[in-house]
């Protein structure tokens, strides 16, 4: 795999098909974007409006999430210690490969371990691996609730619930943080796709 | 995630960012290539042929094989019965996504027993599996021995090697069986891109 995805002299004079050739295929950088953050602090609802905005941008995304991974990957994996450690493992290996493969991945996951998100920092090449903090405090992510499972949590129906029962790790050096009870959706959005942009992800260098 | 890739009315009215949406961006159907054969039949090298021949028609491809898979996703596991199981069942969920995700993945592993792949095939969406049978004698598959994995198990340096000291199970009703040892690579490659422009899935219809 490449090692350099933001290195500016790229060229394609093998014929090989690799990330290099991909990227200018595509006319963007590739990255991984990890969300991370409490239950209900806004990140598969931010990866969604940003995937939307790079979408009409003819960016290529794809979106790693329970939804896909829960059920399929991961399906063999609970919520111990143990086994959350090895879901983000599998997690940062498919968002590498998906990186790989040319397309900006956007990962939605509590992951709420500092080592595990380091681990996946450091199987993606450089520069590559843009963490983003859905900041929220405890409060707001309780009052919202969307699924219902802080309420859960706190009648004691769910063990091992990030904020209640079981640790949530603040990130220490992410390189987006946005306090989604202070700030808009789009106010999110543009942060996000502002970073993407001052970093020269959105634009190849033609050379 | 679209449970039918092959429909021909494909519409992006809500402008979601699904299936749909990256099908019709990327001007091509998404699918799952999976080659299986025995060690030295020509899984990986045709697969990067066939990629190279995809690529020139600007279709988005992703190759999954022991390179990025075995030292990564799964470096956890061995050559077990059960560990070749459960590295199928993985290598089956990410080609899944990859498909997901609009592009024609790629994968090159020996993929030894029929219920494995059958697997793989049903967590697919219908018509979407394509399975490439690249068929060769043990004979001649031994007498490349390009890794030199043959002579090494042979020798009894590697234990349960498919084909010598494991079972390979041939492929019954394989979309398409590619007999290495009596074609030319590029009569192997013509086979498989004659199969996905039959089905359409080298354009998208514009409705």
């Amino acid at each position: 795999m490449a090692r350099d995805p933001k290195s500016k002299n790229i060229t394609w004079s093998d014929g090989d098909v690799n990330h290099e050739a991909r990227v200018r295929r595509n006319g963007h950088r590739a990255a991984i974007l990890w969300f991370t953050g409490l239950s209900g602090s806004g990140k598969s609802t931010l990866a969604q409006a940003v995937e939307k905005e790079l979408f009409l941008r003819r960016v290529h995304t794809y979106i790693l999430d329970g939804d896909n991974i829960r059920f399929g990957l991961n399906r063999d994996l609970g919520f111990s210690p143990q086994d959350r450690t090895e879901n983000i493992r599998r997690i940062g290996e498919v968002a590498n490969l998906m990186m790989d493969a040319g397309t900006i991945c956007l990962t939605a996951f509590i992951s709420p371990y500092r080592a595990d998100r380091q681990g996946s920092r450091e199987i993606a090449p450089e520069g590559s691996f843009i963490e983003v903090y859905t900041k929220c405090s405890l409060d707001e992510c309780e009052r919202r609730d969307p699924k219902g499972l802080y309420k859960k949590a706190r009648a004691g129906e769910i063990p091992q619930f990030t904020g209640i029962s079981a640790p949530y790790e603040e990130p220490e050096n992410a390189e987006i943080v946005v306090e989604t009870d202070n700030s808009t959706i789009e106010e999110c959005v543009a942060q996000v796709i502002g970073y993407l942009a001052d970093h020269e992800f959105l634009v190849v260098d033609p050379g």
